[in-house]
């Protein structure tokens, strides 16, 4: 067995948690050693209970690994360890991080500059639109989308991702195997093309409760600043806000209505400190850092061209659906998907689905 | 002459503001003085320019006073100066205070505790209810409301205060005998019932534009605290929000929704630091002063007995009429009525327009 299936292993033992693999892995030097370790060695380290000891004792570690690989690769699954450098910069700095991570789909260089969009459940037609658009909107300059597949704000959140052919990683509270709500069947499909689903649990791990407030952990760590759009005050969301404050990422929050049950937490948020975010551009200024090498692409855009000007003028923020640009340009239809093609493969407009196009730049 | 009188007609002469009242003041020591100094005199001032010179030596001081007292009369109007000790304390702390106060109504010890409502005049009507509610919750906890009787915002919080049984105060961009809009001539007569009209301006002073910033000065002026409800960015409201700084009052603002226009106003007042603000408490906690005393009056509250447990336990901060109290409680109508006659009479609810009553404490 092979170090790194020595860590899948341990990370399947019943009762081992992040902060017990790390303890074990402290004493023992690497996951290989731990799973070998006599009864009485894993019983003399404080903070390891019997029953822990017992657990790695006598866990299966061979079989379980074939099995567990064999339905990886059945699920288009893989796994990265702690040690890997593949393994996500920012969730490495966390308190405790989750030593193994299931992923499928692809965790690259852009996913460093991550948000996170979360909220209530049982969002109202307001905050789903609020966190579509964001997505949207941070998506299509280049941000990763980052949410819990949840009903609700969470699925809001990766759609408009999608919408903007951006990425976005759901992280998962049951097993990679194992999509709930499991109408997002779908959803997750989709993220899986561009972007990632992502859990810390082994295969087959249930949804169950408990999980949730662990993988709030892991969405709050994998990015630069997480941002809550509706949350009551006893909220999940607001779990992950408390993460992403303990581990000095941003917090955001949308504002709503004075008296709305769901605006309570934002707004609570909003009075602790947490930026007020009405817009992307709220969120793009506060990362700071993004902003600038936005303004740099700006300065290398390829320069627009004849008609391209009068088709670009024409757009603004909002999509903007192209029979109105035909309309509004009075350019023959040809030269006006002539132009937007040009726009587009310059970087100065990105086409959503519907046949809609937004600009991406001022200047 | 009398020097109270000579402050009315200076306060009259054109071109003579706040600011070149005080510079004359501080030059000849009285008004009756200024009066009556030589133009050569008059013009000797710096920032005193011949056209104000030769307006005050020209003005026919003592018919005009005559007139305008007669108007007072007719008006049901009086005058406060600077120098009187009824002058709002707060008011003759900002940078050049109005010299002169026209006032119908009372201004009573209870108003030092004013706190300004305003807004949009083509408020939603969430913005509207939000107002209305806000202002009855503080008016019902004996502070005054202050606004500029305008449509939307203003009105609403007026109305709020009414509603509680509350003081509420309008300050006028006009003469104090010209409601404007003339639709709220009915408003403004509550509000001189139960509070007061006031403006800077001689009587028979349209409602121009150029007068409202002026205006806005004295709204937040009046009071320790501004609360903005609903505010497009460029309104005057934020004019309002930003003399409360100035004179450093307090700032507070209600949230809406991320893209609403009306929203926009606001949630830059919260990013700049005003106090997101959801209801009543968000503005007595941060007055703090006025939240102790609340506090003694309800350890100083006559106990509650008998039947009035059981009717103040059905009441909470939301109106409830009694119909619903005598139904809830299965106590005799008799009963029930007598129990809110003696609770309110107690301090721990009040009654509010429409046979509805709210509970004032807890505990």
């Amino acid at each position: 067995m092979q170090e790194r299936e020595a860590w899948l292993a341990l990370n399947m033992v019943p009762h081992v948690g992040p902060a017990s693999f790390a303890l074990l892995l402290g004493h023992f030097g690497t996951a290989r050693r731990v799973l070998k370790a006599p009864l009485r060695a894993l019983e003399r380290i404080s903070s390891i209970g019997p029953a822990t000891a017992k657990a790695i004792r006598s866990f299966p570690a061979e079989e379980t690994i074939t099995r567990e690989q064999k339905r990886m690769v059945a699920r288009g699954l893989r796994f990265l360890t702690l040690r890997d450098a593949e393994y996500p910069a920012l969730l490495r700095e966390i308190h405790q991080p989750p030593p193994v991570l299931y992923i499928r789909g692809s965790w690259t260089d852009a996913d460093r500059r991550a948000v996170a969009i979360v909220g209530s459940r049982d969002a109202t037609p307001y905050g789903r639109g609020v966190a579509d658009r964001l997505a949207c909107d941070l998506a299509v300059r280049g941000l990763t989308i980052v949410s819990g597949l949840a009903r609700g704000i969470d699925a809001a959140a990766h759609r408009g991702a999608l919408r903007a052919g951006g990425r976005t990683i759901a992280v998962f509270g049951s097993g990679a195997d194992i999509i709930y709500p499991s109408e997002h069947r779908k959803l997750a499909e989709g993220i899986a093309q561009r972007g990632a689903l992502l859990s810390e649990f082994p295969l087959g791990t249930n949804p169950h409760p408990g999980n949730f407030p662990q993988r709030n952990r892991l969405i709050s760590g994998l990015c630069v600043g997480v941002i809550v759009v509706e949350a009551a005050v006893d909220s999940g969301a607001l779990i992950t806000a408390n993460h992403a404050l303990e581990q000095g990422r941003e917090v955001f929050a949308v504002p709503g209505m004075a008296r709305g049950r769901l605006s309570q937490g934002c707004h609570r948020l909003i009075k602790a400190g947490a930026k007020l975010t009405e817009r992307w551009e709220d969120v793009m200024e506060e990362l700071g850092v993004q902003a600038p090498s936005l303004q740099e692409t700006v300065q290398q855009l390829p320069p627009v061209e004849g008609e391209e000007c009068r088709v670009l003028s024409l757009l603004g923020e909002e999509p903007v659906h192209i029979d109105v640009l035909i309309a509004a340009s009075k350019l023959p239809v040809p030269v006006v998907a002539a132009s937007l093609l040009s726009l587009e493969m310059k970087g100065w407009v990105r086409q959503l689905s519907g046949k809609t196009f937004v600009r991406l730049h001022e200047g």
